[in-house]
């Protein structure tokens, strides 16, 4: 932690004074009381971001699914488990927050029946009949609050990137989408980030994701509004 | 580890000589390259009987779904993710094992239309459809070699455990079940295990799961066949 303090005391202070939400890692939907449905996430890219944005100055509030990771030096952790339940802490922090930075691996969808005993297996061995529901979509909701934070998403793909990581920037109404390569990035120390905004994409150069960060901190930091004077 | 061989050196030497396969964690189903069905299983309480079992002097070989946790000291571990892969590592072990103990959390299924690349929110906003095929039964399949090792199985209920344990050990054909409520069980430090057999049912005190498994163990080792001198 000395150490921690200390590389963060000469990261430059490119947040200073603001406010920053971060999600991170997968969201857990429950079927029953044993089984889930979730994803590879590992949460490092958010952890990352989070410790990035705290060496930067900023006040870090961190909303993580399950992960294995402990949270960074300074910063506060929120623990949820079902996209629902994210949902809910990001938007009691939201108005507050002067960005917001979409890592979380939210699932799309959560099990419509689930249920509250565990599932037996049916004597005629058929499998048991999931019915899905569409999540909230967190990083849109914030992105249309009224005076809400400046915005930041994440596209995790594992084929044709540039295109869906442009539109996924357009339909969620966010200045900034940052991609990645899924199947190069999941639960790997090193990540190879692409940023796309108003004037097209710009590709950055593969890195250890806690020096990504650090770039990417710079890139938001850069691009954030002047705040006005008080 | 320098403790842990103390500790390991004071145990009865109840299972010396055995050879004694254990499969601990949950399974990981894939849906897609990113999204997951799997369960709360910690590994946990498969991770204290291997531990338990290397004290007790076996050759321990731990077939371990994903975790965050360290292999026991001088315990063999081996990593798999889905049903599919647990079956195959615990089919090519369990001929030269003399006891096998299922503790991991197995899928009953898997998605049987997986997805190579990342399934994409549909125009229409529906969900997609997860089509299921019924895993393995491991535990069933290793109980019926002819000259297999002696087995063990687990079932993790969340009611009427009594009912579903000894009907679960007479279904799958195994000498042993122990039962446990999986809510009070799941990712927690203590459990409280209930033993099957064909005499009845046996409650053990509530305990820190490495004790619990110290005494399933012993258990285990006064219920083995005396093996045929060489």
């Amino acid at each position: 932690e000395l150490l921690s303090e200390l590389i963060a005391f000469f990261q430059p202070k490119l947040l200073a004074g603001r406010r920053v939400l971060i999600t991170a890692g997968p969201t857990s939907e429950k079927i029953d009381p044993v089984r889930v449905i979730t994803n590879r996430s590992s949460g490092k890219m958010g952890y990352a971001i989070a410790r990035a944005a705290r060496e930067a100055g900023a006040e870090v509030i961190l909303v993580s699914g399950p992960t294995a990771l402990a949270a960074p030096y300074g910063v506060r952790r929120i623990d949820v488990e079902s996209a629902v339940d994210m949902h809910a802490a990001v938007m009691a922090e939201a108005g507050r927050s002067d960005v917001f930075i979409s890592v979380a691996a939210v699932a799309d969808w959560r099990v419509a029946n689930a249920s509250d005993s565990k599932l037996k297996k049916r004597a005629d061995g058929r499998p048991p009949s999931l019915e899905f529901e569409p999540n909230p979509d967190i990083l849109a909701e914030v992105a249309a609050l009224p005076s809400g934070p400046w915005c930041v998403g994440f596209a995790a793909e594992t084929e044709n990137l540039e295109e869906h990581a442009q539109a996924k920037r357009v339909r969620k109404g966010v200045p900034l989408l940052v991609g990645n390569l899924a199947q190069r990035a999941m639960n790997a120390d090193d990540t190879e980030l692409v940023l796309f905004d108003e004037t097209g994409h710009h590709a950055m150069p593969p890195a250890d994701k806690i020096i990504a960060a650090r770039r990417l901190v710079e890139q938001i930091a850069r691009r954030l509004p002047v705040r006005p004077s008080p």
